[in-house]
């Protein structure tokens, strides 16, 4: 088995509990990854992300692309140096951000050419683009570069990026490494369950190393991403870890671990901080709401992360109304801490066989907020 | 002698190498105290402002009160407790920011109505008030109110600026705690030395615990200041804390170490962080500056902070120019323990007996910059 490879310890129905080993270590799976754009998530120390027990960080292509720029992260040792994290990193290829942010697009067969978003400048990014940046930030999974679709869209139009993305994946297999780092493709196709069939057929029969399902939580209903993930996730090698990008609500990471599914991440616990909202397992507390003003309860009486271990609600209040940096540190590192704990029960309800139990337990709680 | 007591341990010609007790541990003088301003010190946890030396903090009256309102910490058990610090605090009496930050203000021999420049409601503050409002918050230190008078002054508004200042402060002493807690005057006067010392003389005629100079640092020149200091310290009693207040760059710390004074606060550390500046013995470092793109060294090789111990100034200056909370965390550390080592090398050299040659070999090193 190579360094990088993903170890399947147990299953429950669907739900796959793992290992997946990276150069820089291996991950427990189901996992969740906090999001650390550009080589930092957002208001904490690298020592404070670890200590939520994050084992895996995703950081942005896009955005290190653009600033500080790869090859100075290179020359300066490499992102884990550069930003102070010595576990496992996995780094999205951009593709999605030069859909989401990036003005004046022009898509060719090479790439895409696009304006910064932070100084207007003209940058090209495509397959080989993309991997040879994520090379060069020293990532340990490092994802294939796909065309991000909108919703809705036609089908014919679906159809036409979904070979386009084909083709763009296939060529970064030219620039895998084979030193334990490991290539993920990403599974497209929209809504449309056909086109994500074909997509899955199509990738797995290229050798990547983890499979990743895009393109989804953009504005689809539920239902209908739930049912591309049920439908894509038997056709996926089992012996290969399983992404989902860009989830999601706690409930969201439970319903994709129950079709299969290993890997999540999210800039919404730590988004959500900033803006005052502490994640509980009864719900999230808007914690701005008067009704905080003179509460001297922890967030969560269960929660050990920095915030429930010394400070009231009354407090964290205080420094919300005050805009005081602090808040963001403190209701992050809470949002994290329960994402990890949220993980931990995952994994330990799949290892004794009750995770829908533990899904309708946290729906009831979630709901009962 | 009563706990919150000062006492001198070492002289080394004007300057003071002392300890003062308080109701949450002792300090040890010549002390630097960082401004948690909002009952935070900003960006940083409590713990982290621990880390970095600090044995006591300065907090807001004024602020506190506006918000979240003193009697809301005070229900809450009272500052330590609601912002999670278990040393020494000081609290101002609020008389400064009146004079800085308040709108429309109308002065009777009451105290000061004003508006609240955070909402324009109608507040007021005199004597009676500020101690109120520091005692519900709990602090170790209280600090009389006083008038802060504008620079530059005709001597005429001085001297009656300065007897009403007198009178608030007598009044004050009403309210002074027997429970340890100390209540510090403050000595007022603007640069007229006439002033500074009848204010020095009424002052320790009168039985506060420690005295402070305020009314300096207002934009006279760094000669009046300094003059204004020599003249004032001999006059203060020498059995009791000396404390210069939003004081200032380390050489001034310094400065006014030698003519006496053993207490010092000054926002500077951590807003100039806020702003890319990092402190070094050799002068500040304007982290922003192209200079570091590439700079794979700490902002100092002989500093134990947080940034220090794994960041490169080209990480910080990425961090900068993204603005990431984190930049300020990090700096922010990196000033405090800045002030920390130089007020440790204070100490250290009075106790040695050579403080002025501290002095030139701190100025040599600042002016190479």
């Amino acid at each position: 088995m190579k360094s990088s490879g993903y170890h399947l310890l147990k299953t429950d129905q669907q739900a796959r509990r793992g290992r997946l080993h990276t150069p820089h270590g291996p991950i427990e799976t189901p996992a969740f990854m906090p999001v650390g754009t550009q080589a930092t998530v957002k208001g904490l120390l690298p020592s404070q992300v670890k200590s939520t027990g994050a084992e895996i960080l995703l950081a942005n292509t896009y955005h290190l692309l653009l600033r500080p720029g790869h090859e100075l992260v290179r020359d300066l040792g490499g992102l884990h140096a550069f930003m102070g994290w010595d576990g496992p990193i996995l780094t999205d290829s951009g593709g999605y951000q030069v859909f989401s942010l990036a003005h004046r697009r022009k898509i060719t067969e090479e790439g895409v050419v696009f304006q910064s978003h932070l100084d207007g400048s003209k940058v090209m990014l495509g397959p080989a683009e993309a991997m040879q940046i994520q090379l060069a930030l020293g990532s340990d999974i490092l994802m294939s570069f796909d065309e991000c679709i909108p919703y809705p869209i036609a089908k014919e139009a679906a159809e036409e990026s979904l070979a386009r993305t084909h083709r763009w994946e296939e060529t970064t297999l030219q620039f895998r490494p084979d030193d334990g780092r490991a290539l993920f493709a990403i599974v497209q196709g929209g809504i449309f369950e056909d086109l994500r069939l074909r997509s899955a057929e199509f990738l797995t029969n290229l050798p990547f190393d983890g499979y990743a399902v895009g393109g989804l939580f953009v504005g689809e209903e539920r239902s209908d991403t739930l049912r591309v993930l049920q439908a894509v996730g038997p056709h996926l090698p089992s012996d290969k870890a399983r992404y989902v990008m860009g989830v999601g609500t706690p409930l969201e990471v439970v319903e994709c671990v129950m079709r299969g599914f290993d890997m999540f991440d999210c800039v919404l616990p730590t988004r959500n901080a900033r803006h005052g909202q502490a994640m509980t397992f009864a719900g999230a507390l808007r914690l701005k709401a008067a009704r905080f003003q003179k509460d001297e309860a922890p967030i969560d009486e269960d929660c050990d992360c920095l915030a429930c271990a010394r400070f009231s609600r009354a407090y964290l209040r205080h420094l919300l109304m005050a805009k005081e940096i602090l808040a963001a540190t403190l209701i992050s590192h809470h949002n994290l801490r329960f994402m990890q704990r949220l993980m931990d029960g995952v994994r330990r309800a799949i290892e004794e066989g009750r995770l829908s139990d533990f899904r309708d337990d946290l729906a009831s709680g979630l709901g009962a907020s």
